[in-house]
């Protein structure tokens, strides 16, 4: 399998972030992708496709925030991360905002993403990666691929992070293999948190299908999106999926909505596939609540594998780091190829 | 002049705020209240009005979760006071939302205004001291009423907390006047920043006008709000006014706006004036960027008693504890009555 991963993206680590009333030490360590990367043998490093794959989701104004926020952060006299204090109610206009602090709570939608020096370059070349991915994939015709990037991307929206997400990685392979004519592409999402802001990018779409099984939002983080009746609107109609479960869900619960969602893409008429795969529903996760076992993860890779379509994995969530490079390693071997 | 002051608003005392990236001591203090208390010479206490005039401009929703907010927040485990970290981006749909960390996001517009053990007691009683001050002003057919209201109130809109304040004291009083046959009621807001809650409250209706002196939002707090383009919308087109001043402004500065806005306020027609007074825009104050003297307050309490107006001054910021009183003071002298 085509395995990518490159250092470049261990230049972001935030410090910190905001949770439950107090700082909390950043969950969404550098040392995630080192645990990933030790039990993935050899990797290839990522080649620069430029920004144009990544404007072809994220609206222009947010990457050029992304970009300077931190040095602006600084420049305004500023220590630490950037980090936002205030956000614009729903339902508020879209407003040009020229103080960092504003623009942080316009782009952003939790105060648990902070940007750090090397945030920019971090996400860039995370991005970066999965484009590698794809593009070794087609080249090589090949039916697999594995991204691992990091930081994670989908909860990043064409015009907002969030959630350890600022580019959003699967969105932009997805994009860019439609632009490539390889489609019709299908997202599944099997991270533990919804994937809001994939889901945003494409909700009014119907070229791209998006399915996402997740911890039910009632419950969990992100809260305001991934509930059962969001489909998509307009064009998008019926080309959204969402399958939330309670807390606690184990393999038995979880294929269930599994077979669902691998149906529903089929009969939608997919020809490729994007996996955005989270190992955070381990049962071990420090921030998440299923109770899935590492020898779990075989199976859903091998269900997944299943249904025959070329399928590039993007590494999103997964925070049990002890963990984290054997859940991996089991779904990679499961899906195969 | 009628002064109402109730010392049960001080039950709330939240630590502290998140502010340019870390915590800072919270600066909307029960001793800002102590302060302005000391230099009024004698107070009534507030009497109950209930919970009926708060609903008329609340939404009920909101209500209910700002009272149970922090023993939510406590039954889930946490220390300290209530404070969110996810906020829904800009055009999100409205949501039922169980878990207290969404319903926090969903309600507030900031990391700014933690909701502590008595937040709900003091907020309900900082509106109470309005409600008392009007119903005191009408039975005495008093031309002018003080009511040393905190926690403030403006930039609390229907169903969103921020700012520092909860319930917006000036919005319930402008509305229970309305509803008492005491209008067409004007609202001048002079506190430093834009009160957005109150402006979002009255923006489609046509039977309140509301006009704001402050920092311009591209440098200042609430950013979202308070731009000068924001004159009301459908019925309410042309009831708001937003006068946004630049940083260093003083008296010589400040007084054409004044005038606009007096002149606003006669041209539409009030009959009863709601000042949300804020003694932020003191020199020496310690988060507001205006160069006015304590000398200059009554010469602004004075212009504004020239228009005639029956007039209920509601105090909202002002975070120079050394000043807060002789500016307080010096308000009302020049307003008179």
């Amino acid at each position: 399998m085509i395995r990518i991963f490159d250092a470049r993206q261990t230049v972001h680590a935030p410090a910190r972030e905001l949770h439950n009333g107090s700082w909390s030490d950043y969950a969404e360590t550098p040392a995630r992708a080192d645990a990933i990367a030790a039990s993935l043998g050899e990797t290839s490093p990522a080649r620069d496709f430029g920004i144009a794959p990544i404007s072809a989701v994220h609206d222009g104004e947010y990457l050029g925030f992304l970009e300077r926020a931190h040095a602006e952060w600084r420049a305004a006299g500023r220590e630490g991360d950037a980090i936002g204090y205030a956000w614009p109610v729903v339902g508020r206009r879209p407003l040009k905002l020229d103080r960092i602090d504003a623009a942080l709570g316009r782009f952003s939608f939790d105060a648990a993403t902070p940007i750090a020096q090397g945030t920019w370059q971090g996400a860039y070349w995370s991005a970066q990666t999965a484009l590698t991915a794809l593009d070794d994939m087609l080249a090589q015709n090949s039916s697999r691929a594995f991204a691992l990037c990091r930081p994670p991307g989908h909860h990043a929206g064409a015009d907002y992070c969030g959630g350890y997400c600022y580019l959003n990685n699967a969105a932009i392979v997805a994009e860019e293999a439609t632009a490539r004519g390889d489609g019709p592409v299908a997202i599944l999402d099997i991270d533990y948190h919804h994937g809001n802001g994939t889901q945003d990018i494409f909700y009014d779409r119907g070229d791209i299908f998006f399915a996402s099984i997740h911890a039910d939002p009632a419950t969990d983080f992100p809260f305001y999106w991934g509930h059962a009746d969001e489909c998509g609107a307009g064009d998008g109609r019926g080309a959204t999926l969402n399958l939330p479960l309670s807390r606690g869900c184990d393999l038995d619960g979880y294929r269930p909505a599994l077979d669902t969602a691998l149906k529903a893409i089929a009969d939608w008429g997919a020809r490729f596939l994007v996996v955005s795969f989270g190992a955070d529903i381990h049962a071990d996760d420090p921030i998440s609540h299923f109770a899935l076992q590492t020898g779990d993860f075989r199976a859903l890779g091998a269900r997944i594998g299943e249904v025959g379509l070329p399928s590039l994995i993007v590494m999103e969530g997964g925070y049990a780091v002890d963990a984290l490079g054997a859940n991996v390693k089991r779904f990679l071997d499961g899906i195969g190829g």
